[in-house]
């Protein structure tokens, strides 16, 4: 995990059994990190986004959305590494090629919706937005080219809006929402979807929020 | 409702477009106040558990999770005025009627467990715990028969079990709880449910909490 991952993530992935080791991810590289370790110790890397399994098991979400609710018009997820959308619109467009599918990234971490704009995968600096789990620097090698294949455009919101959306989710949808889990809910919130959809699928993923930044949110006008 | 209901649960309900009343429930009786305006305004009053749809709408609830779970050997519920678990109760004896039903109240509201054990419907002062939706001071005249026939005992929790079973339903079920749906949690947590039963279904109802009870919440220990 990155040094500055949510105490409440730590704690919870060590009770659970877990060793965690931890890397700086303003000065270190991830992958260089695990690959070094699952050398060493002969274990196998699971990565978190770029592989054809973890997208597939990723597009099991969209697979139980649509099994209970056909008739979406559109779906909408975040975006990091891109596994998650890019599972999610291949499930999609299985079930109906005209779902559109849109992804959400925080303004200061929009990697991808830059690399789509580019034709091409850009790499931006390590982003400080609030949603830990978005802060990308790159979309994927395998997930990129099924985002540029399925997602018709990348949506961004801004740092208070995704922390009106955790609190929205808190206050009436009783539900505890990690930020980088609620910028699809954000977009919505804050009309940046096109009016022409009336049934709207979102992925609402993670609740990795530490109590300091719960008790700021609840603190937000 | 109570002058001192939370104003998260005010706010939704208004919002959802409901005119909202208060009492005060120290010095009113919410019977008399009800049954007055309903008059008044020619309005049907449908009371918060003593009524035969209310509690077999209560009951819908045991519904579910025996339809998915069937093999429980326990179930718990909170105890306010009696309907959550009386509807319970019925609905799991009809699945079986070995299921043991437990009931669970604030130390400070135990009105149904003082009534179970004299045989009789008792009549407290106005409870002041944390739970403000248990703080009934007597259980109801159809709903005490049905839990004397049906349930096996009433357990108890203190105000900072309670909160602990708030925060821990926050940080890792990721589940916002209002203090008096969390008490079956924090019977199970602080272990005063006996050690025999393997499958135990909670009922866990309501998540009206205010911002600074939430944060409170987070700051226990």
């Amino acid at each position: 995990m990155p040094q500055d991952a949510p105490v409440v993530k730590k704690q919870a992935v060590q009770h659970y059994g877990a060793e965690v080791l931890f890397y700086d991810r303003q000065t270190e590289d991830r992958t260089l990190f695990t690959e070094k370790i699952a050398e060493e110790r002969n274990l196998t890397l699971i990565p978190p986004y770029d592989h054809p399994s973890v997208i597939a098991g990723a597009g099991t979400v969209a697979y139980e959305i649509l099994a209970e609710q056909p008739e979406l018009d559109c779906m909408m997820t975040p975006v990091g590494g891109g596994g998650l959308i890019s599972g999610t619109s291949i499930t999609a467009h299985g079930f109906n090629p005209k779902i559109m599918i849109y992804g959400v990234e925080p303004e200061q971490a929009d990697d991808t919706r830059q690399s789509l704009q580019l034709g091409k995968r850009v790499m931006i600096a390590p982003p400080s937005t609030i949603a830990d789990g978005l802060r990308l620097q790159s979309p994927g090698e395998l997930t990129f080219p099924i985002v540029q294949q399925h997602v018709t455009d990348i949506l961004t919101v801004s740092e208070a809006e995704i922390l009106q959306a955790v609190k929205f989710a808190l206050l009436r949808l009783k539900l505890v929402i990690e930020p980088s889990g609620a910028v699809p809910l954000a977009a919505i919130l804050f009309n940046k979807l096109p009016k022409k959809y009336k049934r709207v699928g979102l992925v609402i993923s993670g609740g990795n929020i530490d109590p300091p930044v719960l008790t700021s949110v609840m603190e937000q006008k």
